[in-house]
């Protein structure tokens, strides 16, 4: 009998405790559904009105003259691919008086294939627009006399959470004033608006009874719901809790001070995208944007211990290498000549790879010619350091590189990326600085501007400069460099490509008095390859290679939607 | 002679073109200097008051009552490292009710080490947030009743170029009224105003001398100069170039259309920060910004032919392996029933690497050891197609791994990435969906919050749903993967790293009707690694693993500033 007991009351405790279990994971709340699709919806209204705004019909008549030297820097509709004509036709002229040349870029492609690459390319970009543009770019005027006070930028919530919207408040004026002020100034001059205004509103305000002037403003948002953390008394709040909350009072005061207890709650999830909240009062309306987003997670870097910059704790060296065993060693043994202990990775995509092996050097073998900025981008990909130092592998570290110097920089600016010198054999020391600049274009796609130089000396630099692109000897801030990424398509000669892909993102400096060696005796322009690299360029595509738009050109037409290439 | 005048003319030609060359590279325009030095300036004013606001002298009387429902909801100063106490002490407790455990971030460091690292974390903070931020990140608040008419959002110039400012105008109004009304309105109840306002009024207008109207709009900015495009009759323009530019006129439309032809110009270059204008007019100030950055240049991938799918067009398969070769096999086997000709990735840092090849196999040898998310990082930095799908090396696919529903999910959603299912052995399968919310901390560093689930279903896949972390079976954008990476000094066991450092960049979706198998017979949790694996974990890191910021929590609490983990 006891047995049973205990047995039926140990049944009882067991399933009192599944049916508790069940309760607690059954479903409580019901899931709603998101729309992530991606159609053609209205798109975000971004193109600015750079031709000048046709005038309304107050301002016809008005005169005006164009300033050409201001006008003729705006932006033209779509840009159009041409570089400098004329100029003399003397023996070295390019090189003494080096013009503008214009390059298409959709001449990577066989006249047959462009047409649906067009469309191809159209379509991707209509993908990549709607996933890049939120309501936060969107053109957002503030209405003029608007008895609201708002806050129009810097307003950021969590992903379903909870923000106070700060400096709302509705100022008082003589509402009647505008009522009916805009239809008497319609066609009346200046100055005689203010005496009919007068007169009217000593009419309108004597006569009024005092309960018109209740006060109410209108909240509507879309992504969220509004509501208010406090209720103020004198204040009748409706819709607190829905996208549309409605605040009404006879004292303004106190509808003021409920203002400053408004608050917005994200309820559709977005990692980054940005909400538009309207608010209306009186025939007032202002609109404002709150951005919703994940915060941005730093990706810091431990330094090492304190005092003298720690070169090994701080940077990794990183190179690419292909059958130039020798020239590698060379570049190795010169390096532990002055850094004994800094890490050197290695990408490595010969045919028969050796060994290279030695401390703090890290090699990784990759398929047979998997190409050149695979190779970058598999060795940046591994370093752990603060900062990586792009080297090629036929550099030769002398007592100039010295690499505290390049540390400096970016430990003090907020530079991402510095490049050094390189001096060649003959003793000609080039920085290969490089401005770009973006012209937008229309569906043809943009024109991308190269010329030599730079923009600015960097104040406490004297040697340094900022500009957008620099030779293949840099140090860099490992983070930004893994995030802008050399793109693995590039298997033949490239460099300005890192740089245009890392534009906008990178902020990019140049010092001249960080020098290495270059071993190779022959000068060679810093876009093309090795002798050896040259003669089986065709055998480095894998099968997909017949692809076009893995080349230099195709890749800029297809993958960056540019039209045209100038430079000098 | 006449041989000796030909050479005396040939040498006249040549130094007339050698010094045209010296005269055309002569540096024609003195460069300007710029400051990029990392400083601690006025730091951007970002936290929003989410305390509520102290009420000023008139709201000061003004009772209220706290709402707790929302109050609740807003951020606290700083993050609390707290889970759910108390719950049953039952068996199978944990299971059954999950409760919420926390876990501080600082236990990775030594109690002598902490004080330091958490000054070098402090440092390095400092600079990423002098680096990140601008001042369109600034809370501005717009001015009630301000005559302006002004943009406040959206607008944005490439660097060192120039754009008219669109939406600038002054809306006419009784100017006396404000200037009276102010010191009239200080203390005096709602109502008597109007009374006030009116007879003060009359007054001024009646008696102020016509030629008192004249208007004037004067504008500031910092990172560049202002000028207009055009000049229109009637309007005094001073200053156009400059920093600081005021436009007069005594006809208020002309001055609207003077207003209409504003133009900005960024002279001092960034690739990415903002300018803030000042506008003013008859005390009334406006502010605004300018975004200054090259434009977001996309990075598209080509997609192959139109039609259906074409998988190997569009997907690269990665994985990493370690030891586990006949597993690998195993997947490769499984993948090619399927998909012939999809390329596959592997990364490997076994210590006696075997060959593994075959048609579309790219094998990576790595130095021993490496670690796991170094593997994933050199896989993925390898990807040259839209899609990269990550597949663990002991996956095996079936008929049910229909990769063409993943794609499908990418190419109508505007989501990054979308898990699927894992199958065990038991039929247990798992999707390991993950929401993730940071809340602000203070010096201590932020909260990270993980909860199992999701944020809504997906409208139009109800099989997909979007959450923040997923299993390690998914298809996502190479790009987006790309840009946030698998962090290398992450040797060991890790997972939701990568998620974590995707957070605010990857939209990420989760459907469970694409499944894969898991060859594992033993079920393990997804955060730890194989049997053989942990053997000598111990031994794969290289010499500067004695770094505790290298280790899972050490990460979290250095490199993402995190003081806090808690999940159920």
């Amino acid at each position: 009998m006891r047995s049973l007991r205990k047995t039926v009351l140990l049944a009882i405790v067991a399933s009192v405790v599944l049916v508790m279990a069940l309760l607690h994971s059954w479903p409580t709340r019901a899931h709603t559904t998101v729309d992530v699709w991606q159609r053609p919806g209205p798109a975000v209204e971004r193109h600015l009105e750079e031709r000048f705004p046709e005038p309304d019909h107050r301002s016809a008549n008005i005169p005006y003259r164009v300033k050409e030297s201001v006008a003729g820097l705006l932006a033209r509709n779509g840009c159009v691919c041409e570089g400098e004509s004329g100029g003399m036709n003397l023996p070295f002229a390019q090189l003494l008086f080096p013009r503008v040349s214009a390059h298409p870029m959709h001449t990577a492609f066989e006249a047959s294939e462009l047409e649906e690459m067009k469309k191809r390319r159209a379509k991707e970009y209509q993908g990549f627009q709607m996933r890049s543009q939120t309501p936060a770019d969107m053109l957002i005027v503030a209405e003029a006399n608007n008895p609201l006070q708002y806050p129009t930028q810097g307003m950021e919530v969590r992903p379903l959470k909870t923000i106070l919207i700060p400096g709302l408040a509705v100022q008082d004026h003589p509402r009647e004033l505008y009522t009916v002020s805009r239809p008497i100034t319609f066609g009346l001059s200046y100055y005689f608006q203010y005496y009919s205004i007068c007169l009217v509103l000593v009419f309108f305000v004597l006569c009024l009874p005092l309960n018109f002037f209740l006060s109410q403003v209108n909240f509507t948002s879309t992504l969220g719901t509004l509501n208010v953390a406090a209720e103020v008394e004198g204040v009748k709040v409706k819709g607190d809790g829905e996208m549309h909350m409605t605040l009404t009072s006879s004292l303004l005061s106190n509808l003021n001070r409920q203002l400053q207890f408004v608050t917005y709650t994200n309820t559709l999830f977005h990692p980054s995208t940005a909400d538009t909240v309207q608010v209306e009062t009186e025939g007032h309306q202002a609109m404002f944007t709150i951005k919703v987003r994940h915060g941005v997670t730093p990706k810091l870097y431990n330094t090492g211990p304190k005092g003298e910059y720690n070169i090994s704790a701080l940077v990794t060296i990183a190179t690419k290498t292909f059958l130039r065993y020798d020239k590698l060693q060379d570049l190795i043994d010169s390096v532990r000549k002055y850094y004994s202990t800094v890490t050197i990775v290695i990408a490595d995509d010969s045919e028969n790879p050796k060994m290279v092996s030695g401390p703090y050097i890290e090699h990784y073998i990759m398929p047979f010619g998997k190409g050149w900025f695979a190779g970058r981008n598999l060795a940046v990909s591994q370093v752990t350091t603060k900062y990586v130092l792009w080297v090629d592998d036929d550099f030769i570290f002398t007592a100039n590189t010295k690499l505290e110097k390049l540390v400096d920089v970016l430990e003090r600016t907020t530079l991402d990326l510095v490049g050094g010198a390189v001096r060649e054999a003959t003793g000609y020391t080039a920085t290969y600085r490089q401005t770009m600049s973006i012209e937008p274009g229309e569906e043809e796609g943009d024109c991308l501007h190269m010329r030599r130089g730079f923009h600015h000396i960097i104040q406490g630099f004297p040697n340094c400069v900022v500009t957008d692109g620099v030779i293949n000897f840099f140090l860099a801030r490992t983070d930004k460099v893994q995030q802008v990424g050399f793109d693995p398509r590039l298997a033949r000669v490239a460099h300005l490509e890192f740089f245009i892909d890392g534009l906008g993102s990178l902020h990019v400096g140049s010092c001249d008095d960080v020098i290495v060696n270059h071993a190779t005796k022959i000068k060679l322009p810093w876009v093309s390859q090795s002798e050896s690299d040259k003669t089986y360029a065709k055998f480095r595509y894998p099968p997909a290679s017949s692809d076009a738009t893995h080349t230099k050109n195709g890749l800029l037409y297809f993958k960056n939607r540019f039209q045209c290439l100038t430079h000098n």
